[in-house]
């Protein structure tokens, strides 16, 4: 089971990092779960914080997906018009049991097809950005994440843990995201009552 | 202002990027502050759930610092004896107003000599490790972090965002904080009530 993380220049730091954790932290626990990062063009990336990060892949050595991240951060704002980009997103996500995003992620996996014409949320900040593109099916505020068949989309930054949690929930069973919260020591409020 | 953050091979991603994300989205506000890497040999390293980071600088060329983060993670079980390491944490400590560490980061601050008989915490799988090597003055447990002269040792992972919260609202006021807190969108439960 093969999580991908979609790195680009300007992608938000703990969009990235909150569900690497996450899924990383279950692969310890469930062994057949892999987490890699793929850029366009398989080279390292620099965060929108100014954080380096480098790439397992590249667009055109990636393995098949299970699950796709998409990351928020400003430079979603130039890579909403990168036709390479969008085209790998909706072919990537084809194989893809479930299709996720975190901030303005969104504006990608709307842009790109899969998140295309469905309920869908993203950062506090960007709603308005996100509706006036008139490619979401609804745009929902004040929520952590937004499940629509398969398309999961996070709120800003940190919901990107409460919804990786979630799936890690729904994938194994919840006992198992109270142990990678347990784990994580994400305490200010755990996501599951018991 | 020049916050540091310590590489090291399977540092913890989230140790890192919670408080990076905090430190850096204050910046955005306070321009004077400034995020920098700092690995031994100036390299990348690998993180302990695999994902691969850049330095920007080494020991050698790091710049004098005013906050230090130490992450956790496995690889402080392999640091905690390289001399060099710990050495280079007393020596970046000095110029320091807020040494901190995050997880198991304070296996790596009392060893180097920062918080060396001071009241700590760390992960909660990690205490009877550190207060089995009887550098620290007392071991908390079940606190997010602690705050101990100059020296803030956070407990587990997630934690690292909680006091570097704090810190920012120390450094300059909690208006701030809650200004980033809302930016990163951490809400599970915020940090500061009003």
């Amino acid at each position: 089971m093969i999580v991908g993380f979609l790195l680009f220049d300007g992608l938000e730091e703990l969009d990235l990092v909150g569900p690497w954790e996450v899924w990383s932290m279950a692969a310890e626990s469930r062994s057949e779960v892999r987490c890699v990062a793929i850029s366009e063009d398989g080279k390292g990336v620099r965060c929108a914080k100014g954080l380096r990060v480098l790439a397992d892949h590249g667009f055109s050595d990636a393995p098949d997906l299970d699950v796709l991240v998409v990351p928020g951060g400003r430079g979603t704002r130039r890579e909403v018009d990168n036709p390479a980009l969008l085209a790998w997103i909706e072919g990537a996500a084809r194989s893809c049991a479930w299709v996720t995003s975190v901030c303005t992620g969104s504006l990608l996996l709307t842009a790109a097809g899969p998140a295309r014409g469905k309920r869908v949320t993203t950062h506090w900040g960007a709603t308005d950005l996100l509706r006036g593109r008139g490619e979401a099916g609804e745009v929902l505020e004040d929520t952590r994440y937004v499940v629509d068949g398969n398309v999961v989309t996070a709120a800003g930054v940190s919901a990107g843990i409460d919804m990786a949690l979630w799936l890690v929930g729904q994938i194994w069973e919840p006992a198992l995201a109270r142990q990678v919260q347990r784990s994580i020591e994400y305490d200010p409020a755990p996501p599951y009552g018991d």
